[in-house]
């Protein structure tokens, strides 16, 4: 009997204007008996109280800024049981652990470390974008002003390195290494994508390495820093970070569906969000790299539209029929191949290196769920 | 024969006003006869190569934003030969190295980090404090954006832990932990300056702790870093951050002077630099706590001054007027004698650790330094 409603792999997502997600055949039997609602619940459970204990330690008011942004109190200081996100990250990491044959424990200090890192990159491009919501809420800058949003970003980004330091092992300095890497690919995707929104054009290469920057990166440190904690040599770590960066490019590219065709009530977006922050996110670039009559319509419409001083008042038809023509002109099902492609490398990656055969299970249910989610 | 022009202690410094910084016995003859000017040089020397090799791996834009920060460019792309700042942190950095024995070359991807904090921190704190102009030249927010400032700074700081990381060893992991210590430190700092900036009154206790936050703690770190790298035991790094400390609190002390009565063609800043930004820095806040007419006068103008709409406005003689009340309250006179205390008792720290006598002189003559300096 499955007890997740959102995990199955057969189920494919519906949401506004038809099915959003791809569909994908589980990657394997074993991996569709898998409980992904309790592997996330695990995940959660064991890392939320390190740290909320290692977010405890800033000096006021940074604490109470964080608090708020990890929507565990709310713009008033009052105690809120806040939207915190898939928790797909601490879920990989504490299952990472699991490969060396060591508890998931282990792989703890890492699942928070890489959720400061992520919290943090989280704080400074809502402020460097201008975004005003996350998680059905008003971002940090919003509330407590640009100063405390750089100020507890760069503190989240220090208390990462502390919770794997203080560990005092040689493996904890490898886990820092390897994370380290991941927060400057982080922050090069960022880079990349702030330059993409002053160009007319962005090729599809481009944007396929801006995602692998902005999301590949950390998801790959997240399902490896727990095996590295738990002693794992360099090719077994090497090889989940392998699984993780072409899983963070699934979950980047159904997010990039979601941006468009996501159903608001699952993902807390306003309708066509990405269309309206002009993002050039995986399905646009496609369709404009498509050619043919409606890839050329869609370049000349987003062309004006840049130009446009009355963007901001679009209606929702006009912002749906530009979803249209970057449906006819192939960028929505390319996207979904997209999906199912990234999908497939990242549980062929699994096969290359040893572990217990429940914890591959687990593995490819996660990557079964990242690609069929409807939030 | 000395060589240096401005590291003597026995030639106290003279600014607008009169003498600006606090005379000092040299803390010995030997330390006396160390030639400052070829210490600083040769950090700097060593440092700058493997600092700028670090930035040129920085993706675009953000190394080219990174270079005109340090000064190696200007605004416009074209090389430069910009005020790189004092070097105390580097000459420190690489002079720790020798207490164990090592070349002062071990110090150097210690020092680098420092480095690469502290302008990690520049960048962010001028962006958050609204700071238009360092080292004579546009900030970075006010040349490329407030964007690339707090990316850039992202980028130098994870940059830092890189740098030491990739040493791969024990040492470096041990070097990355009390880096990431200090870095905490100093965001903590910060936080308690914005916090005071908003408040009308700041103890002494207050001021000395965020100063101790926002310079001790990473002039510590610079003074332990190249020993930790060279092996020392934890006993031997912590106390070459006692004297890092103090050396740093007393460098803040100096700071704060100048910062009100230092010399713009030396300080590069402007005249009453500080008291222009209305900062609640050492003298100030001594002269406040005084008591007496002065103090209380002062208090009133003060309190005064920060409902006044036409501040911006105010000519060199209020400025002068206010300066005047600081000096005749004593806040100018205990300030450098804050100097010397925590000058001497960084000179006792190194009393009680084990080094050569050679690199012992070299720690006094850099702390005699800091204290007579006019910039």
């Amino acid at each position: 009997m499955r007890t997740d409603p959102r995990g199955s792999a057969r189920t494919p997502g519906t949401a506004t204007g038809g099915e959003t997600v791809p569909t994908v055949p589980p990657a394997s039997k074993a991996a569709d008996a898998v409980d992904v609602t309790a592997l996330l619940e695990r995940g959660r459970t064991l890392a939320t109280p390190v740290l909320r204990a290692a977010v405890d330690r800033l000096a006021p008011p940074m604490d109470t800024v964080a608090a708020y942004h990890f929507g565990w109190i709310d713009a008033q200081g009052n105690p809120a049981d806040g939207d915190g996100g898939k928790a797909v990250r601490p879920a990989l990491a504490v299952l990472s652990a699991e490969v060396t044959g060591a508890a998931p424990e282990v792989g703890v200090p890492g699942a928070v470390a890489v959720e400061l890192v992520h919290n943090f990159s989280l704080l400074h491009d809502d402020l460097m974008d201008g975004d005003e919501q996350r998680r059905h809420r008003d971002t940090v800058w919003k509330v407590h002003g640009p100063a405390q949003a750089i100020l507890v970003g760069d503190a989240l980004f220090a208390l990462a390195n502390e919770v794997l330091l203080e560990l005092g092992t040689v493996e904890a300095g490898r886990a820092t290494r390897r994370l380290t890497a991941a927060t400057r690919a982080l922050i090069d995707g960022q880079a990349q994508d702030i330059s993409y929104e002053h160009r007319d054009r962005v090729s599809v290469a481009e944007c396929l390495e801006m995602e692998g920057n902005k999301t590949g990166a950390l998801i790959a440190s997240a399902s490896s820093i727990g095996a590295v904690l738990g002693g794992a040599d360099e090719r077994t770590a090497d090889t989940l970070e392998t699984y993780g960066h072409h899983l963070g490019l699934a979950f980047q590219a159904v997010d990039d569906l979601l941006g468009i065709w996501g159903d608001p009530e699952s993902t807390g977006k306003q309708t066509w969000s990405d269309l309206r922050q002009r993002k050039k996110s995986l399905p646009v670039v496609a369709a404009l790299a498509a050619g043919g009559p409606a890839s050329e319509r869609l370049g000349e419409i987003l062309a004006a539209d840049a130009k446009s001083s009355d963007f901001e008042n679009f209606s929702e038809e006009e912002f749906a029929a530009r979803a249209a023509l970057i449906e006819e002109a192939g960028g929505r099902e390319w996207t979904a191949e997209e999906a199912r492609r990234q999908h497939t490398i990242a549980i062929e990656a699994l096969d290359t290196v040893d572990m217990p055969d429940r914890v591959r299970d687990r593995f490819a249910a996660l990557a079964d769920f990242v690609v069929v989610r409807k939030r």
